[in-house]
């Protein structure tokens, strides 16, 4: 079939009342299927099932350095936990602090605690007139969430193939003090899927700042999340970096076992300079005696080596490669050729970006609601949830089965040839 | 033998020897004891070892309102955490946000939300020129360091057998719209024991204050941890006096498990007004995307019943009350009717308050260290650290075995009289 564009308005009337008549079919089926959120699938929750057995009612409680995990203590962690988000953020053990279930509990608490007591000596954010910053887009909602709900001023910059728009950040950041921070999901980035290359990561490590408070917040949330192992892929270091430019302290690492073991039971991590390190434990110390370390310890025993942990991941990436190479396919056949259309093609972390034709977005999200298949919000994807462009959605396969996602996604090829349909017929 | 404060100078000088050489004799052993803080000793834990198989890798994973608890969602907890969390929050399981593993972490991001957003659309606290806090004294020292921490003005109060100085409650917050909160451990106050009376629960929620937007911060950390589990007490209840008084916001009531299964990996919780629970859940739901369900349910399952309850503690207590009572008979048998002081006999909860002479506390406390007996800061139990008397020490007698306290006790007993002879000797 031609291109839409292409199309006499005759062919467009024909083709809609097509497409139409098989969205209405999907309709009737009453279907109920899920593709909003980065959520893990079953039979990927069940890889960690051994993982419940590491703490038996006989198991030795005892950490490597001898805390007894069972008791109060051990604000920045035990040892075996430091060591498996050693390997997720790339960093040394001595640089992490070992939190509770989320790293995003430990991101909004960092800027939580920049905002009330500042760093450095700084001016505590929460003090300032305004308070501005950098989300490359399209990105995480739940990262733009937390900025917005500070009240501060959210500023998008595009997200290209190499990383953020380096140009444009480095212009922004250089005159304005009151841009803080910036968002990066370096590796696998959420939704595009792309890694920051090394020259953006020198670049964001080395780049004049007006702000000397200035923060990156590196989220590697898919540091180890490989969909075809045999060829991992990990992006450059930004502690390395920074600590090369002279500016120990402008980043911050966070990770998570979230979507290794299982998702809002896992533990998190934090690594960042010692400077950083210290500030954040003075405050954790007034907010809590410790983290769990009962499940800080089932973790490091359940993946104590390097080893354990690359099969692991290996595991997830079979269970997901399939299901990224079925939602790939189903757009190829779908899609090419008749509308305008792309999308990523990552070669890991959790998410499929797709590029509607503009304007079409939020109808072709509304539509498939309607057909009974939930996606993620059109807009989600960028800062306060407003898409300049209506064009982006984003696609998390990793949650149905491969069966109800080839039905979703036969839905959502559907709807977007209709939304592209009536926009070209109005 | 006589009070010292009866002695002649000749009589305290040889007393003073006399102790003298015995507490360098607990010297010379190079003891290594510890009285500071609050822990469960390893007898107490191991009542909860069962737990750790109650999730096996075989297990259901879901909870009674179908959620998956090995994924993401559920906010604010899953059913069975909020069970037990009513039973020990006197409370509805629908009033009950079910969160991580501190309650300590609860009560410090509840200020941290009041303090950057505000409540029922007064000022965020972080905006006001001062905020000021009361702190019923001897108090809990984690509770006064989330407030310094936040810079707010600390106004101690005198704890009486009943509860706080009702009068002085009264008279100051009827004027000064600046005082904002008051802490409470509402029963077996931490260190005091004491439980707070109806009257004074009444008095706290229908209390006329200036601040709008003040709110009780009811830690009822020791709700079930009777000492005596044949005469329970249960303190009023705050909730059904506020909303009789028609103040039902002014409270935020608290609690874990942390002394019921595992200290640091066990559950906490927050109950508290629709309203209140609203607003926390508003924020909440940005800083993380749940709780560590696992968990929930593993304590849901293991203390599933009020029986199963009151049997554990049982248990916790049977192993308590001995300590409690040799701290009593050894306190009794080394200084009655010789050192002027006093202490508490409470029926429950993990302390011993100590009243010295004015002036010794801090003597004491270094007294102990120096023969290897580590005892709560002295101070520590007053806003700032700043005892008025220099008289109150915090004994927490649940850590060390029976052998280890009667030691421990000894040394404590010598330090205290030694500090006294010294005084009077000056």
């Amino acid at each position: 079939m031609a291109r839409y564009n292409s199309f006499t308005s005759e062919e467009i009337s024909a083709e809609l009342a097509a497409v139409n008549a098989a969205y209405q079919g999907f309709k009737a089926k009453g279907l109920k299927l899920n593709m909003a959120r980065g959520k893990p699938s079953a039979e990927q929750l069940d890889l960690s099932r051994p993982m419940l057995e590491v703490l038996g009612e006989e198991a030795n409680l005892t950490s490597s350095d001898g805390t007894d995990c069972a008791n109060y203590g051990g604000l920045s962690g035990i040892p075996e936990a430091k060591q498996l988000l050693a390997r997720l953020l790339n960093d040394d053990p001595e640089n992490i602090i070992a939190g509770g279930s989320s790293s995003l509990t430990l991101m909004f608490d960092a800027i939580a605690r920049l905002w009330t007591f500042g760093t450095e000596g700084n001016a505590p954010w929460g003090t300032l007139e305004r308070v501005k910053w950098l989300c490359p887009s399209p990105g995480y909602d739940r990262h733009f969430a937390i900025c917005e709900t500070f009240g501060m001023e959210l500023i998008p910059v595009p997200l290209t193939d190499e990383g953020p728009d380096m140009d444009m950040v480095e212009q922004l950041i250089a005159v304005d003090p009151s841009i803080k921070g910036i968002w990066c999901v370096p590796q696998y980035s959420n939704p595009t899927g792309i890694v920051y290359s090394s020259q953006v990561v020198n670049r964001l490590a080395s780049m004049a700042c007006a702000a000397p408070d200035f923060r990156i917040f590196w989220d590697n949330a898919y540091s180890v999340h490989h969909l075809y192992p045999q060829h991992p892929v990990q992006v450059a270091d930004i502690a390395a970096a920074c600590v090369a430019a002279g500016n120990p302290n402008r980043y911050l690492k966070f990770a998570s076992t979230s979507k290794i073991t299982f998702p809002g039971a896992g533990i998190s991590g934090l690594a960042a300079s010692p400077s950083n390190i210290q500030e954040a434990l003075k405050v954790m110390g007034i907010q809590m005696v410790g983290p769990d370390k009962l499940n800080q310890l089932r973790h490091g025993r359940f993946l104590s080596t390097d080893e354990a942990l690359q099969n692991h991941m290996a595991s997830h990436g079979k269970l997901l490669a399939p299901k990224f190479q079925l939602v790939d396919r189903k757009l190829s056949e779908g899609l090419k050729g008749t509308v305008e259309c792309s999308w990523s093609s990552p070669q890991g972390g959790y998410f499929i970006s797709f590029e509607a034709p503009a304007g079409t977005a939020k109808r072709i999200v509304a539509l498939a609601k309607d057909a009974g298949v939930q996606l993620t919000g059109a807009g989600a994807t960028w800062p306060y949830g407003q898409d300049p462009k209506d064009s982006n959605i984003r696609i998390a396969p990793s949650m149905p089965p491969l069966d109800e996602l080839d039905q979703a996604m036969d839905v959502f090829v559907t709807c977007v040839k209709l939304a592209a349909l009536e926009q070209l017929a109005e």
